[in-house]
């Protein structure tokens, strides 16, 4: 094969690529309009919808020629272009296509056409409290993420496959290693902050919040930060989140909640700082895996690292709070711009992971990982779920949820098959801390920046470590790089302590 | 084939219908959420996701495999079950499948990708008055609709080809015999209607109508009238219009005008008069002739007697004007129902179709019809359409446009590539009066019972003699069974003069 010939086939494996790429933003796009439009009595047949086009897209991921292909195509690229777009592009899609191919089509389609239903399912019966509805659904859909385990393989445990699709090369060992000892000093950071007498005032953030005010600052805060809504758009859902379904189509969501301010306004900073990912992402590589997100992990890490890092500093709210004010005249008129930091800062165990303060965060993660564990193991039978949840609220967090809503119902997650997912979100807390390390070790005093309205400096980092290189390095081997050190809970310590004890005078 | 083995193939025929509907309602939620949702830099990708699918949707309508199976069975089931909903099915979908495999698979992908595109720069040109940009894409269209035309086949013009998938069985003979005098009478009508000293007064329905009020009263309308919110939506749109993405999901959409009432009252009444028709063909046959609307006229016809026969009539008003002087209160303290009444009557020549009159409405239909027949046969230069269309305005109304928005720009239609499309406007108003006629034959006195706010006699009436039939019985034959007669446009004018003449004076 010489480099002409090269080229040529490297171009049809990529047009094939991109069709499975068009395909699959349209099933992206039946989704997003699943949790933000969708009549409530069109569920079922969406299903069937998302059921045939998620079929489609498996039979043209595990192509046969395809994958003969990318077979031949890769090793060559490898030795002959190594580091180039296209060695990275075809060593991926192999990867890819070898474990999709070990999935059956008949396995992908119900757990497509199951994770729709059990959505809808749980989207009405998560307000009634009702888990008996719910319940055989979330059964259906461990049964089938076993069967995917298995069609998977793995070396140590189910989980290892399952997680693989959210983290390549992590395993289950590694999260415990990690979550274990985090939990552990995480209690005991808890413990200190809850005992000082030294306490915001929690009643800042409650009252009146007009929804209409509320989308004008999340609006104001996300294009302020850099999100683009030329290029995207943000709806409201039950459980928001964000998603890609074009290169230059990045949609956010989220849920107002007119008694609270945080909820959405710190929602929209997160879902943006997903979003910020997104379109930073190479958009002539849409299709490909150099123009896609590496893992949930560093994804979390650019979310989380928006909404806290930057969205709860003093400097952010020395450039927000004004706007605020004038937002929410009434509201805020008697509270001062420090106050109102302390307030959004306030650390205490709750029952809500999307609503829990920085410290006790990944505490909600880790009660979530132990009880999948055995979910998937089938130690824990689905009936008795909701007491073994209460039960590790209890015990991690010392609170007990009243009910489904605010206990085992909270997250949408299990209903759509995300099982494996939750420990990301830790990982993405671990990232975010490291990187904003790295960032401010060569960008300076960052906070002082964003007092004056300036994230440029900060996205733009992020857009070189992170954004703009795709899949291809994969998590750790990218931290590597952009902070010069291996992957570390100690700098999220470091973080957690630098900003929370003197909050609470500790 | 004995009867066991002919269900045994037709259930697989039916089969492969309903994936290509899987499709189709899929390409649907595409398109819809391109015309509400998509952010502006989405255009181009959208476009490429159309192209991709409506390929995927013709490859299936147009399989040898299928068609040959389609050749044997529907003769079969003439012979053997005749009347039956699978004699219907069968029938139908062979027409379709020849008609279909007449058509190559470039042209469909072409003519979705550039109609996409065509929509989009139509929706950015249009407010800003740009012809210029939309010449070459309407230009674009236009050779893919003679290439289409050809590709079809027709007997005596062009233009039949296409008219055939709005309005089937109807020839631009027949069209042209039936819009051309209505035309003349019409004009008589109107001149002697704007001769009248007896005017009602414009300004009752000009000032300030908060679209947050709009919104409510024009959802209160379409429930009362039966619209079911639970398997449907309304959303706002530039041009707006109806759509079914599954057999419970049917969405209409509007748009709001602050300073002026009727543009989106109306405009709601009307997409829930073609909700009302998708939502009452049989669901169960959905993705099958018999679970389809038969055409466009007959569409259109449940639209505009939702609209106007309905929605403009005193009873109609009897009933939901206290309503609306309670949304509306400044605005409507001063006017009476018989003010009002008479404002939303008015009869005056205007630029606008959409906003037109009834008794000059069908002229704005006349002028696009002559139109499009001269650029369909290339006897009219895309660059002198502006001004061909104002002299017909001058001649057909009086009135001339000052810009393209308030002239050729102001419908989607043509950038969609819906040429052949406007007759079937007509070809409604004619059969609505009709089907109204015959309905208040039967059921009586229908406005008393809108002033009580029943409207379920007549839509169950129209149920059974249109919506339950899916595309059973073609247009004319639909009609003859409906009402005893002949589709004429003598009810039309007999209905326009009975309404129109006493508010005038006449």
């Amino acid at each position: 094969m010489d480099l002409q010939q090269f080229h040529r086939r490297y171009a049809q494996v990529c047009q094939h690529a991109r069709e499975i790429a068009l395909l699959q933003s349209t099933l992206d796009v039946l989704t997003w309009d699943e949790q933000t439009y969708l009549p409530p009595e069109a569920g079922p047949y969406r299903a069937e919808q998302i059921r045939h086009l998620a079929g489609l897209i498996h039979e043209r991921r595990t192509d046969r020629a395809w994958g003969k292909e990318l077979e031949q195509l890769a090793p060559w690229a490898q030795e002959h272009l190594p580091y180039s777009a296209e060695a990275d592009n075809l060593r991926l899609l192999l990867r890819d296509w070898r474990r999709q191919s070990r999935l059956p089509q008949s396995l992908v389609e119900e757990l497509a056409h199951t994770t729709s239903r059990a959505q809808q399912v749980w989207t009405q019966a998560r307000p009634q409290n009702d888990y008996q509805s719910f319940a055989p659904w979330l059964q259906r859909v461990l049964e089938l993420k076993r069967q995917q385990a298995q069609a998977l393989g793995y070396q140590e445990h189910p989980y290892d496959a399952l997680l693989e699709d959210y983290e390549p090369e992590c395993t289950t060992a590694q999260v415990r290693q990690v979550l274990l000892p985090l939990g552990e000093a995480l209690r005991e950071l808890l413990q200190r902050i809850v005992g000082s007498p030294q306490q915001p005032e929690p009643g800042v953030l409650r009252g009146r919040w007009p929804q209409d005010q509320q989308e004008k600052l999340g609006h104001l805060a996300a294009q302020q930060i850099g999100y683009d809504f030329r290029r995207g758009r943000l709806d409201v859902t039950a459980h928001p989140f964000c998603t890609r379904l074009g290169p230059h189509d990045v949609r956010i969501t989220t849920r107002y909640d007119e008694t609270y301010f945080p909820t959405a306004f710190f929602g929209i900073l997160h879902e943006a700082g997903h979003g910020l990912y997104e379109q930073g992402l190479p958009a002539d590589q849409f299709g490909l895996p150099r123009g896609e997100a590496v893992s949930l992990g560093v994804h979390e890490s650019q979310s989380r690292l928006w909404e806290n890092h930057v969205g709860r500093s003093l400097g952010f709210w020395r450039y927000f709070f004004p706007e605020a004010r004038e937002l929410f005249a009434p509201q805020l008129d008697q509270v001062s711009l420090e106050q109102f930091h302390r307030a959004i800062n306030r650390v205490a165990p709750s029952l809500i992971r999307v609503e829990a303060d920085e410290v006790s965060y990944n505490l909600h993660i880790l009660i979530r990982f132990e009880l999948e564990l055995e979910l998937l193991e089938d130690n824990l039978p689905v009936d008795d779920l909701p007491e073994a949840w209460n039960q590790k609220y209890e015990h991690y967090l010392g609170i007990r949820p009243a009910d489904v809503a605010q206990g085992v119902m909270q997250d949408i997650h299990w209903s759509a098959g995300l099982v494996g997912y939750f420990p990301t979100y830790s990982l993405g807390n671990l990232y975010a801390a490291q990187l904003m390390h790295a960032a401010q070790e060569e960008l300076g005093d960052l906070e002082e920046l964003w007092a004056r309205g300036e994230f440029r400096p900060l996205l733009e980092w992020l857009r070189t470590q992170v954004h703009s290189h795709g899949r291809r390095f994969a998590p750790v081997e990218l931290l590597r790089r952009a902070t010069g050190q291996e992957p570390s809970a100690k700098w999220l310590l470091h973080y957690l302590k630098q900003r929370f004890e003197p909050l609470y005078g500790l």
